[in-house]
């Protein structure tokens, strides 16, 4: 399989409601309905396995680099971000690679 | 699709060699050969696109919680974890969630 994946991690602040988190997935989750370059985009919480674990991740998936970048720099992406994680992210781990 | 789906995150620590690197990434991609539990196992490299990432991630896909574990814990796995990648991992993100 070939294709550009990007993966974020989230650590929220203390504090943080779960009404907040599950907002950022609610509104991260209407982003595949926008932007017709995410191929895949899977959001997760953490499933409390292990200590130390981040509270949430983003793996979204793409043709390539190109399309990456359109998710990356789209209004509406970048609107949730402003307005819903960036207010409760604490620690942010991201990392993009070709598939 | 459900599942469930492991993803580990390293920053290599200074004066890492990539010799090294690409031994951490040739030892893991040896995985998925012994331990049937990996549905499907991706190995990532920083495509270099954002500044500030995380240089290797592992995304792995396994049947339920407990096929995890069974990876978690196995000793290949964990013989992969003491001779390859804890010596040069400066630091890391991991979550665990249900797909």
């Amino acid at each position: 399989m070939s294709g550009f994946r990007h993966v974020a991690m989230f650590r929220w602040a203390e504090g943080t409601t779960t009404g907040q988190q599950d907002e950022v997935a609610a509104r991260l989750g209407e982003l595949p309905g926008v932007l017709p370059e995410i191929r895949e985009y899977s959001l997760g919480t953490n499933a409390g396995v292990n200590p130390g674990g981040y509270d949430f991740v983003v793996v979204a998936d793409f043709a390539d680099k190109d399309d990456y970048l359109a998710y990356r720099d789209h209004p509406a992406h970048r609107a949730v971000v402003e307005e819903f994680v960036s207010p409760i992210a604490a620690e942010r781990a991201a990392i993009q690679y070709e598939l």
